[in-house]
């Protein structure tokens, strides 16, 4: 993520196009915003308990566009494939991307295939990007103090389910891969700001967001949802679960005087919707815990790969 | 092509968007169109005479919302990088679209970078897609009889420029790779039909065209503009040129009354631009040469592979 800030930073030029990131950027046309996004998934394994990659391709895209406030018009879609890749296994991505798409009421309207001489590229690598459009877009400088943060549902069970077989545990846990666009559309005239934790986890997202909105959030250990199986992988594999991917989740900031209504209508969706913070004078993420308070980083080091 | 023509026949169920192929797509929104396209680079290698990934990367995509008589408005890069791939060369791949990018001024507002462990991609894959705006669309199927058919410069020397490198072979050529926004929109309001000949070369884009607009061409070979060391090298490696890649050229229908104008003003771009043929009643895409006439069929066999 930082490198393609940087990128976007070296490549920049224009002002017309707003909040431009590394997850999507906003143009403003006849009244109403234009929303484009891009992502490429490289994960491994392709076929995970709760998805694929194409799935997750599909939701990653949607989900970009959602948290801007955008509702989505349209995907392409790009494979560059293997020389040789299993025709069963192509047809069982293009199924599941169609079954998402068709779900969602979001096209597929363009695309492309590329096909690389064998042991050039591993199997298979997706890039889909998006146009969706907004009325009033939801920015992620947009938090103020006294508000509040609810997170839309338990955390890394992305990671931990792709992990899992990776590793070949035995595990129950699904990954958490989903569109959000129908719950953040559903409380998004109350939100401040808006973020899904994908790479980077919460961690990420929580300082995203605290940084530019120049504030300070304060989040409560204990209220965090997390899963027994998703905290104890992690504890074994001996990752920070608070940096680990979802991939269908989203982090929200409100008012004071709306929160109660955005729980109630996330914990529709998620048994485990749960305000976990709040914004204070400052700067940073703060952890509370039991032992007491201690800053929460942006991720360091090497991230766990190919995770999206 | 093909491939994704079907994938995109699979999984459609939109009627809302229109002009879906491997090109771009388009949706009417507020009086005009906004015209989305993708496409995956995985040339090699990637630096050749007369451009880079980079510079590739961000043509084809200008180049596909241009054909479609669109402007472009904004694009996205998503690279996905070997790691340990050289530092030194991802700058000069950056600077190289930064620079078209501002030459052309059309921005990059957002992005993704993903790394794959050594081995498991060659160097480095570069995914743009585009958004464009269109008063009127350019469709491929607005040829009619007694038009006539125009190639804006001389065709596969991307191709044969990337070859010779590939092969080191000696070669003063240089691919051909450059936006044409401005060429094609320059004469867009006289134009039936357009489209860039890339992967699959003329043989491609003429039969699309034909097949589209349910017309005949027939094409003169004398007047396809052909450079000797172009026609050398694929003579050379047993290609036929007429399948090569071209990657900033288009081929044009426009009508009996207007070609000249066309033409007047394609040659301010290139000496090389020609009237290649004429639409006739019929089907398929005929070639006149010294012995005779013969159909120029879609390309078949294998293309030549990593060529954009």
């Amino acid at each position: 993520m930082e490198l393609v800030g940087e990128i976007l930073r070296r490549l920049k030029f224009d002002k017309k196009w707003i909040d431009k990131d590394d997850d999507a950027a906003a143009l403003k046309f006849r009244g109403e915003y234009i929303v484009f996004t891009t992502d490429s998934y490289i994960v491994d394994p392709i076929f995970f308990a709760g998805g694929d990659i194409g799935k997750l391709a599909v939701c990653g895209t949607i989900n970009d566009l959602s948290v801007k406030g955008a509702e989505p018009l349209g995907l392409s879609l790009s494979f560059v494939i293997e020389d040789g890749f299993s025709k069963k296994d192509f047809d069982k991505i293009l199924d599941s991307i169609s079954k998402i798409s068709k779900k969602e009421k979001v096209p597929i309207v363009t695309g492309d295939t590329k096909v690389m001489e064998k042991g050039s590229v591993d199997k298979i690598i997706i890039n889909t990007s998006g146009i969706g459009l907004a009325k009033k877009l939801i920015r992620n400088s947009g938090l103020s103090i006294g508000d509040v943060v609810v997170l839309s549902g338990s955390i890394g069970d992305h990671a931990v389910a792709l992990l899992s077989k990776r590793f070949d545990y035995d595990s129950n846990l699904k990954s958490d891969c989903a569109p959000i666009f129908k719950e953040v559309n559903s409380v998004k005239k109350y939100l401040h700001a808006c973020k899904d934790p994908t790479r980077g986890g919460i961690a990420s997202v929580l300082n995203e967001i605290a940084e530019k909105s120049r504030v300070k959030i304060v989040i409560d250990e204990e209220a965090i949802p997390v899963k027994k199986e998703t905290r104890a992988v992690s504890e074994l594999l001996g990752l920070d679960v608070y940096s680990l991917a979802c991939e269908g989740r989203f982090v929200c900031g409100t008012s004071l005087k709306n929160f109660d209504k955005v729980l109630k209508t996330l914990k529709k969706y998620s048994k485990d919707a749960s305000i976990i913070g709040k914004v204070e004078k400052g700067l940073g993420v703060v952890l509370k815990t039991e032992f007491g308070e201690r800053f929460l980083d942006w991720p360091e080091g090497k991230l766990v790969p190919r995770i999206c």
